[in-house]
């Protein structure tokens, strides 16, 4: 299997290098990586991973900033994600950390970390048992 | 026909299970199933159920949270619904319960099954009767 | 030529009845109708009309609840609309009646008649005169 | 070359007349008229005039109302013809002038005559120049 | 290496002079230019630079304005790019400025020109080390 990992320069967390260590553990798995400036620029990079570098897979990650407007970029560039997987039937694995999200720089790296290392393994996991990234799980409604 | 299921690890009610509980029953259906991460994952795998394991109508099954980031993955997640739909000419009954619609956990899980159950029944249903799905129905307007 | 018509079982008028009454008075047309559980379900529902039963033009029919979360799903289906028609490049006629837009059960049946019934006349219309469904007209702005 | 209009009933000032007015000052234009209800209607027309009609530019003529739900009109009628443009690789020049940008008739119908006249002149305008049309420009911001 | 640049006539900084400054440093590049009103005229003109004219990637440059309605033709702006890029499989540099991001004229125009300057060099930066263009940068978040 071959994964692509598309990351940004804006991230404050170096999150592809996360993804790729995580990756690494498990044995015979390729890997195609590239960086660009912004979440916004990250649908067209998925979609040149898939189509031009053969990924079966990709993991898009991003941490947009704690603004409406960086909201409003992260809006698009998910909007974007999901067109491009429509387009390419392959799925895209979108790790976004939103600087809000974390009250502190440390916060925040920790949660990126959890964020990027725990999604390779969510096909395994079972449904409908609340599963939230990098916080307490909800767990099931009917406890 | 063939009915494909699609729900989600994030979902705190096991909504892809109720779904074929309730489609079993229906004698002559055959049914393939997916568990992804969150609804933000359905639209693709809605399209790979459709044009890779040939289902004729799929059930896209979520449980948005709570909170306003919440509520724009849902539209996200609806628009892609949407586009799947157009791209493949086939119907894809969307079956999202918000968290803040129920006041308890036991309401949701309650709320969420009576939902899932009601759809697969939703083609013998009459044109404007004014049906709410899990609540009271509104009924016709010219009482 | 043969129109398509498709409305919804949540609205609380028949307004595909309403429609086909209407249509019926001009001779030489052929209707094809479907009715689908929601607005969110009329892209899609269009669109079969349109490529698999030849409809030349479709009316959608749909009756939007008053909440919030009914605004963004009348949004969501107008989008789908829109990207229905420039993909068959065929004309879609949107009739949406929001249930906000009356003030009771009565109100709201004679608005869905009037704006119905009306768009089976929009395109022998003139333009730039203001036109208003189901309520008095704008009128021409050099009065 | 052939310049396609579209206009809508909806709208108060006669703006595709206006548009054509103004065209025809300019020689050897060919022009292919469309009217539809509302602004929603304008994209499928658009790219009806382009592709079946053969324009090799279309205007697209609107007067959305005052109210919010009108600018959620405007705003999804505007992503339909941005995607008709990038289907066609064809300009769409969107010339729509809010209800609520002028205080009354004759100033609606000023503003709506301006806009549309300078439109055809877009062509041969200077770059970072702060152009507003039917206003007084900004003019560049190092003065 | 062919390189578009798209501007607009409604900017009050001639970013496209700015950006073809920046990139004749560079040596073996050639360029392409296209100038259209606003920024919604931008998805269509990069989209017929990368086809049309075999431009290997884009700069479309803008400056929307201050209200909320130029705040929505960004937003609608920005997914025709986005939508533009996937289906062309070509990266866009989207370099906009907003106008009330600047206290004046003059920090507008050096705003415009810090940003339209820095884009050439996106492709040279390190990934997840908080770059803020224009501005004095994040920082990584583990410092």
């Amino acid at each position: 299997m071959r994964v692509g990992v598309a990351d940004t320069t804006f991230s404050r967390v170096n999150m592809g290098a996360i993804a790729i260590d995580e990756l690494k553990k498990h044995a015979s798995v390729a890997i195609e990586r590239v960086t660009v400036p912004g979440i916004k620029d990250l649908p067209v990079a998925c979609k040149k991973l898939i189509e031009e570098r053969r990924c079966d897979i990709v993991m898009a990650l991003g941490m947009p900033g704690g603004q409406e407007k960086d909201r409003l970029c992260a809006h698009e560039a998910s909007q974007g994600l999901i067109m491009c997987q429509l387009m390419t039937n392959t799925h895209i694995i979108e790790v976004f950390v939103h600087e809000d999200e974390a009250k502190d720089g440390r916060e925040l790296a920790w949660l990126a970390e959890q964020r990027t290392v725990l999604h390779p393994r969510d096909l395994e996991r079972e449904a409908g048992t609340g599963q939230r990234q990098g916080f307490a799980d909800a767990g099931p409604a009917r406890r």
